[in-house]
């Protein structure tokens, strides 16, 4: 059942701290499977996390998987684990609908590079998440565990939602603005979008700004799951790929840290903004040090340099996904929903020189966030512009609702700065969750989680 | 029937002089596809060309082609071109197999993004043309149009084959290493391979070298077709895509070029070395100085960062191909030939950190490839090491043939560089075709294309 959320008592689900109990006997990948799939049957109903599953599927890789611990030869840290896939990426065993009309029935029976990385590494791919239609802004049926009235976030809803409602321990999401950050904010996951390229996205290459991601109960497992990725099929063609230790990186204590403003503190309400500022109050507290736009021209450059991204996203976005959809509606003209269709039909307006501009404004933006690398060792900001707003369907009759699974205006600068960033749950506002998030440098994917654990473990979590 | 190719009296099919008689109506894109269905009937069963073909779709295809030209409103200036796509690419109305055992049947109703392209510009997908395994060195069954004992080329045999039997105007290859100009070099084509990204791959974004490109009986059709994909769908996703004219680049002459030895020249035959050497002749005679390794510390400097291509290229392309052909074999031991798992188990002895430290190398080559770019307008080169070789199958128990489809060795420096580079028939040796290519700085597709043209029309070509 949905309960207020409280960051200091809620007890999300994890993997990495099972591994003595699989190894010594008195648990197994086959039980822990079982405990999950009880989890569903209780939640499931009216959470709506799952696009298609494949138990008895995963009840034998389970099984396999048991044997493996209990032969003392895992093919892994994640051997067993049960994991859930966003259905946008293709799986060999389960279709792959995309959350869209026009793939209803797509079924093209081969795994996406990271799910083949899981499967080797032994992980038990449980079913395919539900996704908002195409990654978009078009919302599947899914709720948050919290409070069924409001979203759990998207695009990766059910990824996000199966972790909350202690379903999986981890899932697999994908960003190409705010689509894995935001929900996991929503949801009080913790989670990782790595560096642009940093997860090998196989087949899902069809804009410059998506990634792969790990939403995951706790940061260990987040760590484990995407490295095991990482180190099996690397990152995209070209890109070195997710670097860092072969286990979770210990904590860091930041020295320095660049508080963000972006488009979105103009937005937050106040409860949202008065819980982050006490936040604030407590990191400081610790001794570390905080900067402002004020504090350095840098930072002040740094924040224009995004200070229309949101715009900028949706321009490069939209015309990236442009002939792809136009090629959907050519074969099925109901394929997408009115609610793509208007914003396929403004990136249609678009030139190639639109694009060409907004890929230089981009390229800008990347250039004052490198600047920030001596100043601070990264930036802190909210992951989501409070907690997640009610949804309860478009009312026929009425204009769409623009953004039925939030904002993700806290999302897009680590999008557009291809930067690795980590939300962390430490906030409660009005009994839901609310994420705040450390980003870093390109490739410092490593070391945000490391700070980003630090705050997890030493600052006090705050319920208001 | 096959006959000895000179570059000074064979005519290729071409289409773009056709459009004046397409507008008055004294010829119309349905009787020009059945003159090509005519040339198909009569060469393929040597040539082998083809993997599939839509003969009804692409008679209705033209015919409303036919009809916008009668009526005066063409989509565009190849609205109805017959063209051939290379069996890598998706097609919505034909299989895409791929050369490959692990793809047969593999039928994913889609359009790759430059199909899709083609196909709003108005031109006629004929078919789908024959590709070495998974675009790597174990051939199709195709043959070269000038002489049958002797290989196409490769990994887009059929893309070229199909150009040099006047079959069709114009088709569209890959290359990774060399796939598109070292056939089009061993046939007698022009060709484009276009800075890396220039033209949207779609779901082809496996490697970080590949490129979709150019095959065509003309240097107007080649840029035509180009230009017409990247206006229509752009180049890759965070690519700004091709660039330059909607029409045919005017010839430009060039004032200085450097001449590039990379690892091709020491492994050339004697009479290639005096053709080309004799073409360089005829070169210098128009006034074009031309510059070598020993004129600059910087083309010294660019001929060292290339002078290990082959095995960087290997390393790089190899590693990127390992998860899927592995998935591939994991479905089906048979999945893929001896020859290509050769290549699979050398890039599953490689590291992460192998893959990371041969990217950095392809970067300092690119870098010191752009820092020609004062020095010359372009460089120059042979664009296959001497004619195309014979190829007759491999024999039983004896080693497999490292290169059935000839040597990549002048190729690979422009996929490393991720260079524009196009090929024009300039020379003839033995009977058969030695292309002869010019290559520029990223993004200079344009203007390689009219240095290209400048040499097609001014420097008389050479059968030795």
């Amino acid at each position: 059942m949905a309960e207020a959320y409280n960051p200091a008592t809620f007890r999300a689900l994890t993997w990495h701290d099972h591994l003595p109990a699989f190894r010594d006997g008195t648990d197994n990948p086959r039980a822990y499977l079982e405990r999950c799939l009880e989890a569903i049957s209780a939640r499931e109903p009216v959470v709506q996390t799952w696009a298609a599953m494949n138990v008895e599927g995963s009840r034998a890789a389970a099984d396999a998987s048991s044997a493996r611990w209990r032969e003392g030869r895992p093919l892994s840290p994640i051997d067993g684990l049960p994991i859930g896939i966003k259905d946008l990426l293709e799986t060999r065993d389960m279709p792959t609908e995309m959350g869209c009309r026009g793939y209803k029935g797509h079924f093209p029976k081969r795994d996406n590079a990271a799910v083949w990385a899981l499967r080797q590494a032994g992980a038990v791919v449980l079913g395919k998440t539900v996704t908002t239609e195409l990654g978009g802004s078009h919302p599947g049926p899914t709720t948050n565990p919290f409070n069924p009235r409001h979203t759990p976030g998207g695009s990766s809803s059910g990824s996000a939602a199966a972790v909350a409602a202690r379903m999986v321990p981890a899932a697999i999401g994908t960003q190409v603005g705010g689509s894995i950050i935001r929900p996991a904010a929503y949801c009080g996951n913790v989670a990782l979008k790595p560096s642009q390229g940093g997860l090998h996205r196989g087949e899902r290459q069809t804009t410059s700004m998506s990634t792969h991601g790990v939403h995951a109960g706790s940061i260990e497992d987040m760590w484990q799951v995407a490295i095991e990725i990482a180190t099996r099929c690397g990152g995209d063609p070209g890109r070195p790929g997710l670097q860092g230790p072969r286990t979770p990186p210990a904590s860091q204590r930041p020295v320095r840290l660049i508080v963000m403003e972006s488009e979105g503190w103009a937005r937050l309400d106040a409860a949202s903004k008065s819980a982050f500022t006490a936040l604030l109050v407590r990191i400081a507290g610790t001794g570390v040090e905080l900067l402002r736009r004020g504090d350095h021209p840098a930072i002040e450059a740094f924040e224009q340099g995004i200070a229309e991204g949101r715009a900028l996203s949706a321009a490069i976005t939209g015309w990236e996904n442009r002939w792809y959809q136009r090629a959907l509606l050519d074969a099925d003209p109901e394929a997408i929903s009115p609610r793509a269709r208007a914003i396929l039909e403004r990136a249609e307006a678009m030139s190639p020189r639109d694009y060409q501009a907004a890929l230089a404004k981009r390229e800008e933006a990347q250039l004052r966030h490198a600047r920030l690398a001596g100043l601070a060792d990264a930036v802190i900001s909210l992951a989501c512009p409070g907690p997640a707003p009610v949804w309860e369907g478009d009312r026929p009759g009425q204009p769409l609702a623009p953004r039925p699974t939030g904002d993700a205006v806290f999302n897009i600068p680590s999008s557009l700065l291809w930067a690795p960033v980590v939300t962390v749950p430490l906030l409660a506002v009005g009994g839901l969750p609310v994420g705040v998030q450390v980003m870093g440098q390109y490739q410092q994917d490593a070391r945000v989680t490391a700070l980003a654990r630090w705050l997890l473990e030493n600052v006090p979590p705050l319920a208001a």
